[in-house]
């Protein structure tokens, strides 16, 4: 009958709401865990960056030096500047799955002015849903170019003799297409996970 | 000197191996989180599967013909034998990460022997790695067709003047390129999830 037909469907109703439930419950469980472990992990980022900032000079621009993905992208003009860079540190958003800040701290430099660069990756929509397979969006810092050092101004300095280009700041400030921002990924996914082989140029393990 | 630069590598080195523990019991726990809330939803699971069966008859047929994206694959033989179909469930792998069967189990039918079907999907390697970016293996039940009932025999059966065909079946006995699987996606993602919107054929809240 149409009462029993209804009364089923409601018991399923009932499953589905305990199975809704519980994918909640279970979701918040792993943003707890992630943001647990994170802050664990980052007091030892943390000492290995002030390791790496205070013994070890051109720690990072040896690393992206030989890191054979990060190397490809490089002009001279870049491992120049990237020499200046004294501390890249991933930092994740609030909520882990929101998204995350890649920073970049350079020492006093002769291109720009400011002391840290940040690119930040967004990773969730307004509604606080996770980006499956829609695009993520990404922001970065506008960067302070001294005069006549912009390395992003693509026409020839007379002056110079050279042209200055950048492939690293021209990564830096594309925020055109996030979601297939590979350097994004190798620096996040590999080279700050694990710095020192690409410093020692080694085999990683 | 070269004995400082020793002990700052090493001491890098020490950082990282916390950083890598401590990735290592994050992974355990999220596998034992993931682990723990598919056995409590496996309760509500079951209990709507038994519901489904015992007291609406056609409802997985109803769900596959009204859900949008499994409705255009169906052929006119395949919305005939799925009708057959008295459960449909999907299972983890004991470890979670590592894969998942797709159950099909069909009542006594006129085209074959088997009453469960399944279709298994391997995540992980062969050295217990989640394959990431590398493709995923699926492996299917033998089909124990019903003489002349093989509904994946493409050619014209002349004795029932119709051309026997199954995009469901050849779907299921498919498994040459199970990273763009959609079906198994649509299956497991949503069809499973929440097939009463599907049944009572409604809109999604």
């Amino acid at each position: 009958t149409n009462k029993q037909f209804q009364k089923s469907v409601e018991n399923i109703e009932y499953c589905q709401s305990k199975i809704k439930d519980l994918d909640i419950k279970e979701m918040e469980e792993m943003k707890n865990t992630a943001q647990k472990y994170s802050d664990y992990k980052k007091i030892h980022f943390d000492e290995r960056n002030k390791i790496i900032r205070n013994e070890l000079p051109h720690f990072w621009k040896t690393a992206f030096v030989n890191h054979p993905q990060i190397e490809e992208l490089l002009t001279e003009e870049d491992v120049e500047s990237i020499d200046y860079l004294v501390d890249l540190y991933v930092e994740d958003f609030e909520d882990i799955r929101a998204g995350y800040f890649l920073h970049f701290e350079f020492s006093t430099n002769p291109y720009f002015t400011n002391t840290v660069i940040t690119k930040e990756y967004h990773l969730m929509d307004k509604n606080h849903k996770v980006l499956g397979k829609k695009e993520p969006i990404s922001v970065s810092s506008e960067i302070k170019w001294k005069p006549d050092m912009d390395l992003l101004a693509k026409k020839k300095k007379d002056k110079k003799k050279r042209k200055t280009f950048s492939a690293f700041f021209s990564w830096f400030t594309d925020n055109e297409d996030p979601a297939s921002d590979e350097l994004a990924e190798v620096i996040k996914e590999d080279l700050w996970l694990n710095p020192l082989q690409y410093f020692l140029d080694i085999e990683a393990d």
